[in-house]
């Protein structure tokens, strides 16, 4: 388990591996960084957010636990070339939005003597860069532990402690499958959606009307195009599940315009609020 | 002009009528009230909204400038039986989200007498009710006046008057068409998607893992099924136009994930952001 002489190891110090060194440091923890970019580490080392941060990966030699906070297939690929420099017995984990896909790949491959622990900060944000780093940003969101039958019940805890060190709110644990089920729902249609709203056509010329519904729908439609992508291909049976039920209900509406079925659009408008009603509700007892 | 000796009269006294009524009121205007509920034209009193209120018609007889707060079809019905009441000279104003069916179905009846400018607060909420009324709302909105070929450039400059009385933050004059083409993309449709976001699959044992991006989509999936389905069925030219857009882009960007194309992928999310950053400027302008 975690205690103070713990020593943290981040690989990657972008938005988020910068917030969670940041946040792992101000909480009295040692964390040593890892960065292709120089800039990134000396940006992370002048902060006080690292005791030691370079490009070097054997500087993560004396980390107990190491946690990746890159994009799924550059973590994938940094674990085949530098697995070595980990200490044995290290415990590593992850913050990628998909989980199946990660799992699967680096059991193929993770030294015995190196335990993984999946997990998920919900805490994305369109932004990129150490600059961006903000410990505080954790608070009031989710924190998904994506534990295996592998996994011992040591690391499944430590992943938890973690969550709650960098402040998340809600920890929860959920297997890799029900993960990505949730995700494709809860996050991914949703940036599909506003992405696909600005694209339909370009409507900037209305810019100077819009109100709060259409400023809230697409303030996820600033994406990081990078990763994205990645997120959404390594978790496309759920996604296009997902996106061919909703299209089909938006046609399904569209035809109830069409035809001026009032009772119908009224039936649907009040399954809507109650539904959403009952995500209120949750939000609330968290 | 609007002066201190003018006498506003307000037709249904719900959410908005009762913001309405507030909020002038507040400013030091005299405001007389109608309902079909006697107990909302009470609370209307109590709170000393209105100076005279009630369920009679005729209550509206000494009003210089009458808004109508209700729903489309309502309006234009109220007006067909008791636009007699209404003083010579009077203003007509109103507050629907639709515009060319509201004036095209008032110009064919009213009184030559009694002139109509249309308006829409960009200010609608989830909510029903007096017991909402919250004048301090309209700071930040929108309020678009709406005026025709025939309407007199007073009536037009004493509609923007209202709009600055009450508070609103940005107010502009759009030609009807123009009017109900924006409201069609930036309004409805973003309704119509988080109404079908929240019927494509009953999602709500996910609740408790809902994150920003999810809730912020869905906040307007609460909506008043009562109003909605004549604002969709009264503008369904435009709406139905954009709602087929959205789809189509949907769907090709399902595509672009099923066969991994990385770049058409990448390509789309890039023009979101551009896209979508013309706005976020065009807000900071305001």
């Amino acid at each position: 388990m975690i205690d103070r002489s713990t020593v943290f190891g981040i690989i990657g110090l972008g938005l988020l591996g910068g917030s969670y060194a940041k946040g792992l440091s101000e909480n009295g923890y040692q964390v040593i960084g890892i960065d292709l970019s120089a800039n990134a580490a000396e940006y992370a080392l002048k902060q006080g957010w690292c005791v030691k941060a370079g490009t070097d990966p054997s500087l993560l030699g004396e980390c107990d636990i190491v946690i990746s906070a890159l994009y799924p297939n550059s973590f994938i690929e940094w674990l085949k070339k530098y697995q070595d420099v980990l200490k044995s017995g290290a415990l590593l984990s992850d913050v990628t939005g998909i989980k199946r896909y990660v799992i699967k790949e680096i059991s193929a491959f993770l030294r015995k003597d190196v335990e993984f622990i999946a997990a998920h900060p919900m805490a994305g944000r369109e932004f990129k860069g150490i600059e961006y780093a903000d410990s505080g940003r954790f608070k009031g969101a989710n924190y998904i532990v994506v534990p295996t039958q592998e996994n011992t019940s040591e690391a499944i805890e430590t992943a938890e402690e973690i969550g709650r060190i960098l402040g998340f709110s809600n920890i929860v644990k959920l297997s890799a499958d029900r993960h990505d089920e949730m995700i494709g729902y809860l996050s991914q249609l949703t940036h599909v959606i506003a992405v696909s709203l600005m694209n339909a056509n370009d409507r900037t010329d209305l810019a100077q009307y819009s109100g709060d519904s259409f400023r809230d729908l697409t303030r996820i439609a600033f994406i990081n195009e990078d990763l994205w992508p990645e997120l959404f291909v390594r978790n496309k049976d759920y996604l296009l599940e997902e996106i061919d039920a909703f299209v089909n209900e938006m046609i399904c509406f569209r035809n109830l315009i069409e035809t001026e079925d009032y009772e119908g659009m009224k039936q649907r408008l009040k399954q809507s609020g109650v539904r959403r009603k009952a995500f209120t509700e949750a939000e609330k007892q968290r």
